[in-house]
């Protein structure tokens, strides 16, 4: 088997207002360092060859070169315009990528996703093109309802989290699609587009660091360190 | 408006498996306290005429008593034998209640819920006499179907917590039903015995503490605090 290329867009495009803080919530330091720097350095870690493409607000570029002369954060990566919306900040990232090969795109602020979640999306996609992260609810569920809400059974639902991996032609194909608004994810974009999506299990520290309780997470995280 | 008596019910039915240690998880100590501690003293802190009632399984009462001896623990409880399954325990518990009132059903494990919940959710049921805290879903989420499985709109979603507060007569005509493999909860319980549930807004931090990790995120959240 040949080894394909591999890439991940790294998406970050909070403004940081559900933090209620004047920084996006993506450069706000954790143990030293921004939680973007932390996401990037995962996948550096996973495997150094890795294409790294990192879509950022315009208005934040300038902060973000900053950051990387503060931190003497050295990782080669490619840097996309954020867009409108999630969909066309991931189409911006991936106009950069020519060729075949595996693309993941992954949340910024998820710096907790662990090596074997990583490995496991890159070998499932490997095999099937398209595939997510998704781990089991914890809680019991309710649906809402039109005269309120009602309880259903929170073992026929997963929560999803990224990376979500894909062939590169499938992802391009599927983000020729005209925007709707019910793409939430990158998986709903490829599933819109008629591809099965794979499921393999995510860890369940890899949380989205947006709310100031997720920040006291990812410091405890920090610690003891992800699998 | 009189001052309704008030009763806590704290289901603690756990067995220590899934966190793979032999101690069962709830007396796991955290800051110095077993976990189960941390929750009476926070509904202690709410209201310290509160009845609280603990429903432990009878091979552990030994323990129990031993680390009350231990940790010069003094607040006032009754103690209940826990059932074959949740539904047993919280009705073991409920039978030790007579007259009227607002009881809550509290899981044991979840040490980190705000007194700004637990005051919502006693000052709902009073009105409405019947109520859950629930936290919006901060995930993509994938229901399960026939071929796999397909995203939903996790904004139809919420993820239900506890304490769960009801008028007593409410729930205990609840639980003169049958028991069925479809009561996950307590709402699940009064809502099948044809009761409307209302909802309230939860707190994140007010998480079950059942997996290795999550024992971390107590750790941080005890060094600074719940709302």
């Amino acid at each position: 088997m040949t080894e394909n290329p591999k890439y991940v867009i790294v998406v970050a495009g909070g403004s940081g207002t559900r933090m209620g803080a004047d920084i996006p919530k993506q450069f706000i330091e954790v143990a030293g360092l921004p939680v973007l720097m932390h996401t990037l350095n995962v996948f550096f870690q996973f495997d150094p060859t890795l294409n790294l493409i990192l879509v950022l607000p315009e208005n934040q570029h300038l902060v973000w070169y900053d950051l990387i002369k503060k931190h003497q954060f050295n990782l080669k990566h490619l840097i996309a315009k954020g867009g409108g919306t999630r969909f066309h900040s991931v189409l911006n990232g991936l106009n950069l990528i020519t060729g075949s090969g595996l693309v993941a795109v992954h949340d910024g602020v998820r710096p907790l996703v662990s090596q074997h979640t990583i490995a496991q999306c890159f070998a499932q996609a490997n095999q099937t093109g398209a595939v997510v992260p998704v781990v089991p609810i914890n809680e019991s569920v309710r649906q809402k309802t039109s005269k309120g809400s009602v309880a259903v059974n929170r073992a026929d639902y997963f929560l999803v989290q990224t990376p979500q991996v894909f062939a590169v032609d499938i992802l391009q194909k599927a983000y020729r699609q005209a925007y709707s608004d019910a793409f939430t994810d990158d998986a709903s974009v490829v599933e819109a587009a008629g591809y099965p999506i794979a499921l393999v299990e995510g860890n369940v520290e890899n949380i989205k660091i947006t709310r100031p309780f997720d920040f006291s997470i990812m410091a405890a995280c920090l610690q003891v360190g992800t699998p």
